[in-house]
């Protein structure tokens, strides 16, 4: 675990020039131990998005921009150039894409990386040189996530209500090149001299709550709460929230939202108690192809998540198993919705278009 | 494991006459061992109660009864007589009885086993004939809740809405002397011949639903699907549950209903999707002194059930947790409350005395 800039963890980070390699923190050991996933191909890029190494929209959408690096990389490994090596990259970067269904960040990132080609004919711009025009892209989305984060903090602090704050997931350092998304509103709040608890869901089926959230804000010095998803009602109706706010994976031009399981449940019973419900994200996340939140391919992962969490068996063979690992709230449900370009409030496919129309 | 009259298992069990002992099984060990823990001291009752070794507000009730009687074989095992007898059993049926301060038939099932005192001085009753009328009443709790149990199932089972069920923690066989509370209404239902699909929620932070609720359906050879608590919310927006059942820890006059954390929410997930939804108890669940459910006490229990499941720490040591057993869902969200005596429909102050009030 090294630290970044401003003192927080990193997640993802590139070793060497162009061709080097990638470095992705296992989230999946955290807390318990700090271990880094060195990739040298596409199979190791893929394998540790789909088993959740490296999470988080934003990180992920970082890691398969430099995933595309990877390929090309690895295109040279194997003595291809030309149309071949163009072949393995598109290939490579469709896998990549693919890899998580619901997050739309990582196919972003990887159709910027694979867009920063030159217009020439393929085999007509040297490997090397395409590979450190891809390098040079997939440093820029990393660069410019940790300036987004610090700007979704700034704005979302300005609006964050008085209070105690609940989240869910993670939306840290570890989810993001940056400070985060919805932890950067929080911590830049903190740093404002603003004072609260945050109450962190421990998010089933993978603990990123208690694991990740609760880890980053220890370090920060910021008191954190870490309580069972279902909990949460009970928070709320004893009246000491001010405010929920989360991530996001993939937002409609609508504002539906589609984030870790579990958000909606949480945005319902805010709305039931009256407490506001923010959602944090780049514009990036947003997906203006559709409006309807049950557009949104929700991805479903496999039962040993539910059924075996650690490796112990806690339901009986024959029992089978409901793993979405997304779902979906409304916009009606959601106070406003935090992006690098300003708050999205009242959420509105008016004012999202608005908003995101900004320069 | 031993089975009872109708295949169904046994969680509670006296083993020889007045003067024998108690044994549990012991459900923090299900679905992986069968183990059962023999009572022969108050302090080994107690421990079984607190640490959830027995648990289900009606078979902690018969426990607690039964918990009774081992207190007073303790004072003939230590030679006590006439009122020191006397004072012990008192001592031991109020530790019981505060053993789980949520679960009011818990100091129901104590005080009505030592209601069965004589109306003699204290030492005129030789303790041997104490212990013995201790005892058939203890028993005379235990058969009595079988036939609640079956009672609750054939009402529940009459008005149960079409589809699939949603429940929540362990309310069958298990947490009960008979049949169960609302898993006998899920089963009397599919012995009358109806078809679903249970959807088993896991019940953090003890995973119940996931551990009890699906090995006793499974045993059944009723179709279980488990789920993490926080994805009751997408489920439900999928429209594929008919209904929700699930017990009670405590029922105020009003209706409101204390039980098992997440209740709540849940309650409020299906009242925003319209599904309707059931509490399932037996009429000694009733405090009839209060209205309000913001005057059930609810039990707060140690942080490590949170944030170190099956001993594994997933929470940095410095984070906080939150880990109230209980919530209250509020008469409002309840489409009916059934009991031995019927189906109390609408919850309202008056019917719930009117249904109690039956003979």
């Amino acid at each position: 675990m090294s630290d970044g800039d401003g003192g927080q963890p990193v997640s993802v980070r590139w070793v060497g020039a162009a061709d080097g390699h990638l470095e992705l923190l296992d989230q999946t050991r955290l807390p318990g131990e700090i271990a880094w996933v060195t990739c040298r191909d596409v199979s190791t890029v893929i394998e540790a998005i789909h088993s959740l190494r490296v999470r988080g929209a934003p990180a992920i959408g970082i890691a398969g921009g430099y995933g595309v690096v990877v390929a090309a990389n690895e295109a040279r490994q194997r003595g291809l150039e030309g149309e071949p090596a163009i072949a393995h990259l598109l290939t490579a970067a469709e896998a990549i894409a693919a890899a998580r269904p619901t997050a739309v960040n990582l196919r972003w990132a990887v159709e910027r990386v694979l867009r920063s080609r030159s217009g020439r004919a393929a085999g007509v711009e040297p490997l090397s040189e395409l590979t450190a025009r891809l390098f040079r892209a997939a440093e820029e989305i990393h660069a410019e996530d940790r300036r987004l984060c610090t700007a979704i903090g700034r704005h979302g602090a300005d609006v964050l209500p008085e209070g105690d704050v609940l989240t869910h997931c993670n939306t840290g350092a570890l989810a993001t090149g940056g400070d985060g998304t919805a932890l950067a509103v929080i911590t830049t709040a903190w740093a404002d001299g603003r004072r609260f608890r945050v109450w962190a869901d421990e998010t089933r089926p993978l603990f990123q709550g208690a694991r990740l959230t609760a880890w980053e804000l220890v370090q920060r010095g910021i008191p954190v709460t870490v309580l069972c998803d279902s909990a949460a009602g009970h928070l709320l109706a004893t009246g000491r929230i001010g405010s929920c706010i989360v991530g996001a994976d993939r937002i409609t031009a609508g504002g539906d939202t589609a984030n870790k399981i579990g958000t909606y449940g949480l945005a319902v019973l805010a709305a039931a108690h009256g407490v506001p419900f923010y959602v944090a994200a780049p514009s990036s996340t947003f997906d203006l192809s559709i409006v309807d939140g049950a557009e949104i391919p929700i991805e479903h992962r496999g039962a040993a998540e539910v059924t075996s969490p650690w490796g112990r068996a806690i339901a009986p063979p024959a029992a089978e198993a409901f793993n979405p690992a997304f779902d979906v709230t409304p916009a009606r449900l959601i106070r406003g919705i935090i992006t690098e370009k300003g708050v999205i409030a009242p959420v509105t496919r008016a004012e999202v278009a608005r908003v995101l129309g900004r320069a």
